[in-house]
């Protein structure tokens, strides 16, 4: 089926954007006599790290959840999950930022705006899906809508939240971009079959 | 069936070769006070980017396109493929020496020469196919191809008209490439069931 | 079925993980006269190299062995997975630390601790997946998990006798972590038929 | 069927080998009044990287030819298969010292040690499949290596030249090593249907 080739080209776009982020974290260099006190220094950029796999990682959940209800693409669809991977490969560059420049606002807001603007290209797929009935086995009904729309409303509040508090309270910001993704990740790992057999 | 081995190689190819665009754009390293600065510096890297995004993307779909008609290949047609690769796989370097370099004519035209290498290898494999009928599901006819060459006439020719003004009107240049880019993704995005079941 | 998209996400984690290493191994810049001094000089981190492309060739190894007898997912699962390919997509920055201070007591613990997580994660796989028969094809039972519990216990007990050595014979810990790797690997390299059609 | 799976992350291994190669050019930094004469400069490197793509193309080509003879898999055959892979994914490392020390004898030999221990591997992995006939479709009986011993012998025997002759005449060496990459790509041009479906 066509659709798996975007599937395919979509996993693939995820594993290596999942695995590139270690590439940021570079090895210090060193005396040796320092090289405890240098790799404290960056737990910073190993928390983002972590945050930022497990973000990734939760876009990937959620894209096959979505792939799981599509029977076949058309020419826009394509161009649509090419704009969702395009916020979702440009990931490494907020991700370093925010290691290289741990409390800074401007980076804590360029981290929030892709996670926003990642979330809301996957809403327009999903509305898409609507509007195209012929491309789903489910139909993405304004019932299954009604019930996504205020995940994303939260989702998307909290992170426009942890933008505004970046210039006053970077931490707090922080604290809410883990939570949210904390929150996501336990409400996925509770599905039965996430990606059943089609 | 043997070909789907080279559409997963290629695919593979094509997901590294989007993902590690963004390498190229390195966080800068500058006192926290001047980060705005430094990041506002950087959109001429952003914007290649995001060029160089779509054009990888829309290379990976015109691929599988021809690769839909095609039903067994042999080996002529594997090195054609690799060389088509190869040209794809090189287009980190352009970018990045475009972002680097942004309104110098060097960079904008080795960026245009390798679009239009693409681009003709890409021809040459569909040459290939209509004098090898027994690779294919669908014949790759004179009619196909009549109707093929005047997109690929223009396409080249609006590159090559690129090149020529890279050391004149460099943001004309710019301009050229974007706008046949958007152009093919639009004409692209209206295709019904672009990677259909075989 | 839906853990083929987990396992192909996997598999490509794995494939780039494995590939990157080389990256860490940058080539030395002197004056051609001293190269071959410089690249002898570097042997340490060619040995750390081998050493990690095969203790990551050998957790895609038992990652399928695992895979081989799940039937089906659930997000758990999903997450579960996820923890443990963090720990194999940290891999590249131990194995850059160790070979940038070879003999250097941090970077050998640090390698040594990220073996022993990746360990457990999938030893918690294991029990996950005796507690949810549902999930498998073969019963993940207490006989099985009894045959499996020495083998785990061995390994990650010689890798914390080389993280305590590291201090006082560093020498000795990359021995112990060697062995235990070429030991793993003649144990795998007698399967009869390892990843059998299931 | 158990062999996919090691076929698709040997496929994703390549994949990312073929493409890393293009990180080792890097973007020259001097000023745009220098550009052009700075990019001359790179022209050893561009040959490089251009030889060096075909070279893991090729691998990859033969990887499958031999690939296609295999039935099923054991816990050797992983293992000779990593060993492959392991000098695989030496290669941005010989590749970028060549292009770094274009003329200088340690990187052309260390490159033509790469390419003669990857076919010595392949050959192993050949011996294997005829020591073991369960685990192929085809026999790989004594008359199809003996078809196959004189290639692995001319190839290898060049390449031996070609490390020879790098304290001498450089630039022969490289033409020994291009001359036998061409002489096996034309070679594997000719094949009908390379990959076919088993």
């Amino acid at each position: 089926m066509g659709k798996q080739r975007l599937e395919a080209f979509t996993d693939g776009v995820y594993a290596i954007v999942i695995t590139l982020l270690i590439l940021d974290i570079r090895i210090p260099n060193v005396q040796p006599a320092s090289l405890g006190t240098a790799l404290a220094g960056m737990l910073p950029q190993v928390f983002t790290y972590v945050l930022s796999f497990f973000v990734v990682a939760l876009y990937w959940f959620s894209h096959h959840r979505v792939a799981q209800q599509v029977k076949q693409i058309d020419g826009t669809f394509v161009w649509l999950n090419m704009v969702w991977l395009l916020f979702v490969t440009v990931m490494p560059f907020p991700a370093a930022l925010l290691g290289r420049y741990p409390l800074q606002p401007i980076p804590i807001a360029i981290y929030g705006v892709d996670l926003i603007l990642t979330n809301v290209t996957g809403f327009v797929i999903l509305l898409y899906m609507k509007g195209h009935p012929d491309l789903c086995f489910t139909l993405v009904d304004s019932r299954l809508l009604r019930r996504q729309v205020p995940v994303y409303a939260v989702t998307n509040g909290v992170y426009a939240l942890g933008i505004a508090l970046a210039w006053y309270l970077p931490w707090i910001s922080y604290g809410l971009y883990a939570s949210v993704l904390l929150a996501l990740m336990v409400r996925s790992a509770r599905i039965p079959n996430p990606l059943a057999e089609r």
